[in-house]
């Protein structure tokens, strides 16, 4: 099922260099990497395809080259011709290049910021264990707004409005009885405020928007357990937490069991503006998100997974901080014993029964809990499966035990 | 951090008349009151800007003029030169305008319907506080279907088919074990009927619809508690819901607890046709609310709050009337120690764990109950937070015990 | 309240053949069955319109003629003049139009695909019976990946892939304990996989893709009771679920009382491509279904119901396939008074509150029991009332006990 790689002439309207440049791409998870490629005006392309997926791929270019199908693991040499403007590429497989195995070839110098964007395992690191539950039962925590550019997806960079720096904003912890005193320091150029639902208060003065410059102090006492939202109180809130501002405070229930391994995942969308810039409000209005992401970035732990060791008991606390999607929480291959929501656990390891997702609506959240089997690789995913595509997944790969 | 206001010359093709208008407009909520000003043409404008809310605004026209930034409570005056045609005007904060923040001055004399919706206060008012159960163990109803036109939104009124004239219909209230029998009677023009969900029975004779001037009996037994949605049974049924058609029926759990407030909240989309006409169907398909509302109107008891005081136990019945949208109902401040869902209570003031959110999806409901610490102003919203910026909120005022 | 029937000139430029068509249309759940009729050209048509509804309706035709409104069950002929041209029709009530009440007269010989298309009653038949739980305890099933054409709506087909040639693919059951040896055959043109949530194991080697022509064997033990999906594993599972490939696995609970009746309805989206082809993948990102369906198939049900007999306690699985919509299941006339959710019964019959709505996300599952108090026509929907427009509902036919 292989037809014979095609090449092409010259393009007719560049000086040819009389040089070749080589390239090596990688077809991986239904991507080729990089998917950007830049050649000296008038080179000679060979592109050197490896098939790093479990199944079939080609590549098509709009100039008529064509690798043939490429078995799993194989790799096909294309001589894409002689290069003197922009060129695309795809995937002839079934559905492929609709679900976005595009690649496309410019002419320029250097690689540029575009093509590493195309390399994974550029993204800024996360690590999603859950912190440890403090001995001190008074928190006293400083979150500074901070007004920064991040990459938010590979080759994008967004002025994100964030708790610390990073999104979400950090993940904080306690029991319940402690008090949290946080002082909030605005950093950034307009106004914000936060919004702490783990604890019961009047929100006129400790959710005020503040200045640029000023802090306020927000003290609250972690009466109920559960995995409680915070964020931005500056309206129009949907721009302040599709821009960034959100993060979780866990607080343990008080019979809550050692397990081997736990992690907090975050799920948001990202609607984004132009480059470098803010995010796009019309967009999160329309409810037309560019990704659906865990702790932040699109495919988070899809290469730096989430690890555990065969026949481990891995807890994951979940919060949807929206501003809009729901989420469809599942580990394929996995399955939940236990599941904790918004406050109350729902089912144990002795019900006969168990869960394929965990069902959360924006601004809600809880912990599953499973016992992975065997070693190999565990995806997670919003089970909305367009979300999944749109980059709310993950792995987790277990080790022999 | 407040530049000098600027002034405009008189525009070009105007006879200026030499007389002065001044109007004074208030910045709150981030939307101008009013956000039309009507102008006779000639006239030289004098804004007063007020900025009612708890961050700063300004006030950009397109014709150059602009107050500088208006600080918390400040009021700014700026003179807007003689106004020929139509201007517009905006906030220049960060995403303000993107968010809804607009004016417009336009010439003509009087201050016009328009200019009236831009105020609030005006909305119908409808009192959220749950009935009382009726000591009767037999509830004689007279349902009337009404289509009237009210007013839905500022400034928007629409031809809404109701029960008795009000959009949700009644909150009908009985204990488990009560009979209800309601005669329906259609004074509508076209066909109507009702589906209660609230009783068990074969739907053929009860749920069929009526010709207009026809009357039916409906009776059915209260064998289950909890909050029920009633709405139209004429086909397309997502027609007669969106354009009003709902209401609630609570039938009381046995061992409901008495609390210090008690309140209703339907949820429910509108999807507004032209001026003064029915709800346009094509948006109901296309999933394109034009408001997402509790109890019929958007930001409802965000002027005329619900009221409780300073240690209260409040309870509130959430139904989501649909037709379409999901609600994740929270109170801002307050954590919920008491999560009634479809029929039975999840959660109870004795669990170590709380909720932030009442999940719902159409046509489901429960109720919540916290107790609200301290004095201040508790918002309420639908937690996916573009039903919030389309008007799914209100407040709570709590005074001092 | 009826109008005299109009009638039209022949139509100018065509040549009359003195030839009379008479057809009858049947006005039915909204509906005109044909809605294509195809006339000789030059021929006087003539429509015998009978409503089948419990509501009004009429019959305008864009030359003039008009039926006038035609009570329920009444029959009124229409002389719609010499047909030159396309003709276009619908029901002038209030809203029938738009809620798709049209009809469209088209020149021609025979019938045709489009016309037939119009007629129901031709959809594949699909008992959802639950299947009986096997006495065996280990489960040998040869799956069969099939790429076949089939009816997915009234005149459309797709090239849907498919498990054993069926959109949903069979239900498997079984017990706590159980063992599943699954054969998965490739019949199909591309690689296609499988996972099945109903038990936990690393996916690595069992969920991988395969190619055309070869098997694999999937192993695994049912440890946890519930409905559980399965579904394609090949990437972009968007598109493979979207096509077709799913279907549910239930695990009895150990104490799982008997009942009069159980069925099994799976939810699903339908994302239409060119007629006969596969589904399209750019709707399935852009989340715009055309329809929503309970075991595969618009209305399925709707003329071929489930059946129970008065008093029946009848049990509902219900399985959201997704790929992208939750579903709030909902049987009209009925009350829930068992709620098994996600692998645990949230409500049982001793439980003085009752459920209108089973809320699933996508991939999640449970089952619902009612009583059927009387005979009588019991509709079901999700309640999401576009999802519902767009076809998932059916009904339920209670005999006379
Ligand atoms: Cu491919
Ligand atoms: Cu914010
Ligand atoms: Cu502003
Ligand atoms: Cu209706
Ligand atoms: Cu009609
Ligand atoms: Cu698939
Ligand atoms: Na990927
Ligand atoms: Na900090
Ligand atoms: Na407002
Ligand atoms: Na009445
Ligand atoms: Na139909
Ligand atoms: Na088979
Ligand atoms: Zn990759
Ligand atoms: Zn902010
Ligand atoms: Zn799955
Ligand atoms: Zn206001
Ligand atoms: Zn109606
Ligand atoms: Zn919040
Ligand atoms: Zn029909
Ligand atoms: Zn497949
Ligand atoms: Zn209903």
């Amino acid at each position: 099922a292989t037809d014979p790689p095609t090449t092409v002439a010259a393009a007719a309207d560049v000086v040819p260099t009389g040089h070749t440049t080589t390239v090596a791409v990688t077809a991986k998870d239904m991507r080729y990497h990089p998917d950007t490629i830049t050649v000296p005006p008038g080179d000679r392309l060979i592109i050197e395809l490896t098939n790093g997926d479990e199944r079939r791929h080609d590549l098509v270019l709009a100039n008529g080259a064509r690798t043939g199908t490429v078995e799993r693991h194989a790799t096909a040499r294309l001589d894409a011709g002689v290069i003197g403007a922009t060129v695309e590429g795809w995937c002839s497989l079934p559905a492929h290049r609709q679900a976005g195995m595009t690649l496309t070839i410019v002419t320029g110098t250097g690689t540029g910021a575009h093509m590493a964007a195309g390399e994974h395992g550029t993204e800024p690191v996360r690590d999603a264990t859950a912190p440890p539950t403090p001995a001190e039962r008074t928190h006293r925590v400083d979150l500074h707004v901070k007004e920064v550019q991040i990459e938010v997806a590979p080759g994008v960079r967004q002025l994100m409005w964030t708790y610390d720096g990073t999104v979400p904003g950090p993940v904080l912890r306690g029991r319940v009885g402690d008090v949290f005193e946080v002082t909030l320091t605005n950093d950034g150029t307009m106004d914000h405020g936060v919004d702490f639902h783990a604890g019961a208060l009047a929100p006129d003065r400790p959710m005020r928007p503040i200045d640029p410059g000023e802090s306020l102090t927000y003290r609250f006492n972690a009466t109920k357990a559960g995995i409680w939202m915070y964020h931005c109180s500056t309206m129009p809130m949907l721009h302040h937490i599709g821009n960034g501002m959100y993060g979780a405070v866990i607080i343990d229930p008080p019979d809550l069991a050692k397990v081997d391994h736990e992690y907090v995942l975050v799920q948001s969308e990202l609607y984004a503006g132009p480059d470098g810039e803010v995010g796009d409000l019309a967009k999160m209005q329309a409810e037309q998100p560019d990704a659906v992401v865990f702790n932040g970035y699109p495919d988070r732990y899809a290469h730096r997974p989430l690890t555990a060791t065969a026949g481990d008991r891995v807890r994951i606390w979940v919060l949807d901080a929206g501003p809009n999607r729901s989420s469809s929480f599942h580990v394929v291959g996995a399955q939940f014993d236990t599941v904790y929501l918004e406050g109350r656990r729902v089912l144990g390891p002795d019900d006969p029964g168990g869960a394929q997702v965990l069902q959360l609506g924006p601004a809600s959240g809880g912990y599953v809990e499973a016992v992975l089997p065997e070693s190999g690789h565990y995806p997670f995913v919003s089970h909305s499966m367009v979300d999944a595509e749109r980059g709310a997944r993950g792995v987790i790969e277990v080790g022999p035990a």
